[in-house]
């Protein structure tokens, strides 16, 4: 079972304390089942054609530099709202056209993590309660890819394959199987070598066995866009990332807005730094720097390429896994370099920042001991220990270089911590 | 690159060292590939209708007891050679029937290992040389079955249903696809969580998806047998099994006959005893007592319940797998006992009496280092440690009652180097 760990500033009175189980039974307790894939447009509350999301707190228009900037101007001119790089950047700068953050959709972003009106996403339905959350689709094995601050003609035509082909077909598979429990898929691939955001291997193909008897049905009268998905589906470690993030996105916001809680329930970069929101703390973003990275990155790239354009993709470390669950995925060290017992050693630290022990996703190499699931903004002050998450590392001419591990930067939570203080000064 | 481990008593010539290189490289090379799944009669070289093939050394039909004499009887009954029990004892008495081992025929015994005539088997061809090898199928999750020593009127539905629909669907869909080459997908599950003897998960899915082009074509003509086809490939841990134990079996015999060398080639048991084979020493069982077996069992059962009625599945050891890669695959612990730690320690005490590094099946946990690989038995007599195995455990009323690790026993290492003392007087 979870048990959650006495906090250890909270006053004595355990309002703190009882407000962090509370909100991580609620962490623990969502149950995501993929019900759709649909357009943004079609099913995300808010969205317009005229809006690009991006990743991270939302900011002005001239705050966005360098990849994530490149992407945001690709997206829109996939969705023809602009004809050139120029006119997008006036037409942002005019208000003609909208960025605003993936968050504040029910969306989360993967790096630059761009949506479009057009762009299909996940629908994925927390059972346990009545929220929504939503992911847009991988766009394949190239490394130069629009979440990744690169548009051109072939970007764009991986992005048409993705509209045109893998999500009708998913989307049609997805619907007749009248909806797949992430859960059960991610609580096994973690026994599988999965930490499920850099590596998602196993649950890319467990998904896949869900979907098969309905892409035999599809199979009839679309044989080709079957086949061609099953390869998309299959052919690296990252088509299941987007359904772990929308996943844990509707986790997450079920465990969000517990009066009293100093759990973390985002953590989310843009191209300016890094920052949390806190369960107890409303909407507010807490912002810091950038951190530093351990990456190993592809052959022919060197550190100084490193970029930072964005990333929500850590909304699975902020429900117990990627870093969290580092020790489920040894086969991780060839992709984002360190050792096996570096890992172990990573894993079992963070047990001293979060509230309790997962009752769904398990370490088999820790005696099936409970990832470290939900950050307590208090203990990471207490104990130094800053969350440490798996990313894809861009590079500053766009296009993934490579892979690691980062640290979430402490001002994040020291802000969070002083907010905390004011709104609830009793605790 | 793999690597060989110099001979400790080998006189300073070198020879038995070089031989066991040789044993080595023949073990590392060979390149197993499914080609098809036939009956037993129809590709088995000297299977006859009236002839049952059981694990281990062959015996005289009276020295067959227990669990692995009921099997057998079992096999006679399903394959229509008596209409009685006390039928098909007399007449395996007589010699109107007839016991045999696998391995003599080029096949290999999961647990009592029955063949009949009937039976289909997995036909896998070692494309480095020009040896095949055979395995029939798994007879499904029901803990009752007949490699376990049962036979009654479930275990011959489930072993209609495997030769009347799984095996013909698997073998056509095999067929088309021109061939699986098997060591792909077995050193991939390596790296998600399977050590390919008592865990098969990944590698079973692995195997599904190479298949999955061709059972949608199937689909439109038995679209009933590819579901329940599709759920017997994926529905526990062991579908792939029996297809890692004939790529094993191929791998094991491309080894087998280098002059001179004092590597394993084959370890198997009957119910009388362990027994082994090394590859300088010929068609030889050097035989031994049972081992002590620590075991985990299913709930309701007990100790003095654990039966020895065969097993051949541990050619997968043999090959450098199962035990020899325990430390890919923590899950075990939940199915066999132990610990994760206890389970890193044995696999890698096991580096001590093998002859190299498997260059192509890798350990994640171990740095990637390659699995133990090539028992030496003069390497196992000189430092004590004997080798381990992932085996399911039997009941002496039959069926599958638990699972656990046993150890090989001294004497048939003593025995083969007697025997090797005596043909390599030399050495």
């Amino acid at each position: 079972m979870a048990t959650g760990n006495g906090g250890g500033d909270d006053g004595g009175g355990g309002t703190r304390e009882a407000a962090n189980r509370a909100a991580f039974e609620r962490l623990s307790g969502a149950d995501p089942v993929l019900v759709d894939v649909q357009s943004a447009i079609d099913v995300v509350p808010g969205m317009a054609r005229e809006t690009i999301l991006t990743s991270g707190p939302p900011m002005a228009w001239g705050d966005y530099v360098g990849g994530q900037r490149d992407a945001v101007i690709g997206a829109a001119l996939f969705e023809g709202l602009a004809k050139t790089p120029e006119e997008a950047d006036a037409k942002f700068a005019s208000g003609d056209l909208k960025v605003d953050g993936c968050h504040d959709y029910k969306c989360i972003g993967s790096l630059a993590g761009v949506y479009s009106a057009s762009m299909p996403v996940f629908v994925v339905d927390n059972r346990a309660g009545d929220n929504r959350a939503f992911c847009n689709m991988y766009e394949g094995t190239n490394p130069r890819r629009l979440n990744y601050g690169v548009y051109d003609e072939g970007v764009k035509e991986r992005l048409d394959f993705v509209n045109d082909v893998i999500a009708p077909v998913v989307g049609e598979a997805v619907r007749r199987t009248g909806g797949i429990a992430l859960k059960p898929i991610m609580k096994r691939a973690l026994h599988m070598g999965d930490e499920l955001h850099s590596r998602s291997t196993a649950a890319s193909l467990l998904f896949t066995r869900e979907l098969f008897p309905a892409l035999i049905d599809l199979a009839t009268t679309d044989r080709d866009g079957v086949d061609r998905t099953l390869t998309a589906l299959t052919e690296d470690h990252y088509f299941f990332l987007r359904l772990s993030m929308a996943a844990a996105k509707a986790t997450a916001d079920h465990a969000h807005g517990v009066e009293g809680s100093s759990m973390v329930t985002a953590m989310a970069f843009n191209c300016q730094g890094f920052a949390i929101r806190v369960s107890g703390l409303g909407g507010e973003w807490f912002t810091g720097p950038h951190a530093d990275v351990q990456a190993k990155l592809f052959d022919g790239h060197t550190e100084d390429e490193i970029a930072w354009m964005g990333g929500e993709s850590i909304i699975a470390e902020t429900i117990g896994l990627g870093g969290f669950a580092q020790a489920c995925a040894f086969p991780l060290q060839k992709y984002q370099g360190g050792s096996a017992q570096a890992m172990v050693a990573r894993n079992e630290e963070l047990y001293a920042i979060t509230v309790g022990e997962n009752p769904d996703y398990h370490i088999p190499y820790l005696g099936y001991r409970g990832t470290p699931t939900g950050i307590d903004i208090f203990r990471v002050i207490e104990t130094g220990i800053m969350p440490a998450m798996d990313i894809g590392v861009a590079g500053k001419d766009g296009g993934q270089i490579g892979a690691g591990v980062v640290r979430a930067p402490l001002p994040c939570f020291t802000a969070a911590a002083e907010a905390y203080r004011a709104r609830y000064p009793g605790q």
